[in-house]
């Protein structure tokens, strides 16, 4: 049997990054051949987690198919998301925080989704189960991933149980929950070493919204002067990557991860679908958003229900 | 809110049954108004499972929106063997043990799904990892589910997991595990109660498979000679049923649940993907399927496939 490759979504984030690592280790516990990977390098705020605990980022790849039959999803199940050879392997699990959306299987699978902030909460869950210690590393990756998912506990994804099991997890890394915490979000926001496409597209994901082909791109940033003077130049990439690429909608949400407010730039031939998601008018391809941080709970849904 | 309703599929087994009234229990005891519902009347199998234990069948309903916006599924997830209007609610929890297909939601949820012989498996989990107790009723019940689903330990579909958890539950049901198993599984062997109709589709369920819509029913019997003297009103009324609905195939499977072993009656258009999933000539819109007892695992993977 190939060994079995663990991954989260295209465009990977600490929780995609680190939540296939410990995933990848829980099926090593269980006596299976795993390596997590990942369809890119991580992000300034992700190695700031890797490096801290000293721990090496998952091998990059394109495809899996060529390597294996069989893979775990971690942090997604949607495919438009996924490997682009997705329909060629076996999933033999998911991992998941999010809506369930065009996931298909042909046998029965493990598939654990819960309605938590973050894919480490459910994971440092599962080793519990099953009585598996969690080493120092793995609750510093399952750490790092709820801070950075749950905004430090103010997005509104976040639940109790995030937070409960953030705690319990800093004690067993060894460090101070705020002051890592506020480290680690503000190691993501430095936008000067970021190219414009960056910004745009290092953390967007592409849904299928009752048919239309939407992009969402997210950036966190603390105060919104830096990316204002930026503004003109990622409209002009939206405009070319909408066309290019076929998206029906092209919006890039950018959240102030200290303060928990966003506003949104937005490019697509009709964004009335967009204002009425949020009962706003877009004006020159912006609009506020404020105290909204949460793409899952706040934009994906009212966006998918604007397009029924 | 509205009070969460909470069901299998359609034509319900044992499984969906007590499972459904099992995952109404643990929904309370979390202080969630729960109620169990069902799509018909139990089985003659499943009526032997709640008599012994004095438990009241699910209310039968049939559609759900008209008195709810949130429920919960167990023992299935593919839409089409839903509620008819599982569209119009909002799904919350999945507890199943099928492969996952056309399943979409809006919002996170809770789903979990293993690759067990059955959904009270699961949901025996459940309650011990929250520290729920498991009632004398409630063991009865996912025993009964474990055994039906698993046809005592005898299908594919069968895990250690699945005969452990019976085990456990058959104490505290207080019940000797072989000789209740047994005298469930006669229960629901007894044709002479069934009309043709009630034999083809009692447990009969519909399947996508890539784009052709595929009826799978499925009875169990103790010796083939019975049914056999009904074939030919069960065929007419099999071929009267797919030009009614439309469907591109529609096979009944028979099984002897003592033996282990399995012929199947199939009428369609075309049924060369029938022939090639199991590598057999059908003669006579008939097919022996040796060893086989398990739609789920030995008939839905290959048929796919076969369509694909």
């Amino acid at each position: 049997m190939s060994k079995t490759l663990v991954f989260g979504h295209q465009n990977p984030d600490t929780d995609t990054i680190t939540s296939a690592l410990v995933m990848a280790d829980f099926l090593k516990a269980q006596g299976v051949e795993a390596e997590a990977v990942a369809f890119a390098e991580p992000s300034s705020e992700t190695n700031y987690a890797l490096e801290h605990f000293q721990i090496d980022a998952p091998r990059v790849v394109e495809t899996v198919a060529n390597e294996t039959s069989r893979v775990a999803l971690v942090d997604h199940n949607e495919p438009q998301q996924s490997a682009p050879d997705i329909q060629d392997v076996t999933i033999t699990h998911v991992i998941d925080h999010h809506r369930v959306s065009g996931f298909e299987t042909t046998d029965p699978l493990y598939m654990r989704v819960e309605p938590v902030g973050c894919t480490g909460t459910i994971l440092n869950k599962m080793f519990k189960e099953q009585g598996f210690e969690v080493t120092k590393e793995s609750a510093g990756l399952m750490l790092s991933a709820i801070i950075s998912d749950t905004l430090l506990f103010k997005s509104p994804t976040n639940t109790p149980e995030d937070e409960a099991a953030a705690k319990e997890l800093a004690k067993i890394a060894g460090v101070d929950l705020k002051d890592y915490g506020l480290n680690l979000l503000r190691a993501g926001t430095n936008l000067g070493e970021k190219s414009d496409d960056d910004i745009l597209n290092a953390d967007a994901k592409n849904f299928d919204m009752h048919g239309k082909n939407v992009r969402i791109g997210q950036v966190n940033v603390i105060g919104f002067d830096e990316i204002q003077q930026r503004e003109a130049a990622i409209l002009q990439l939206m405009n070319d990557q909408l066309s290019e690429n076929g998206y029906d909608l092209f919006a890039l949400i950018i959240t102030d991860v200290l303060e928990s407010d966003s506003y949104s730039l937005v490019v697509g031939e009709d964004l009335s679908a967009f204002e009425s998601a949020f009962a706003k008018k877009v004006t020159d391809h912006k609009v506020d958003l404020p105290g909204v941080v949460s793409r899952k709970k706040q934009i994906v849904p009212p966006l998918t229900n604007a397009y029924e």
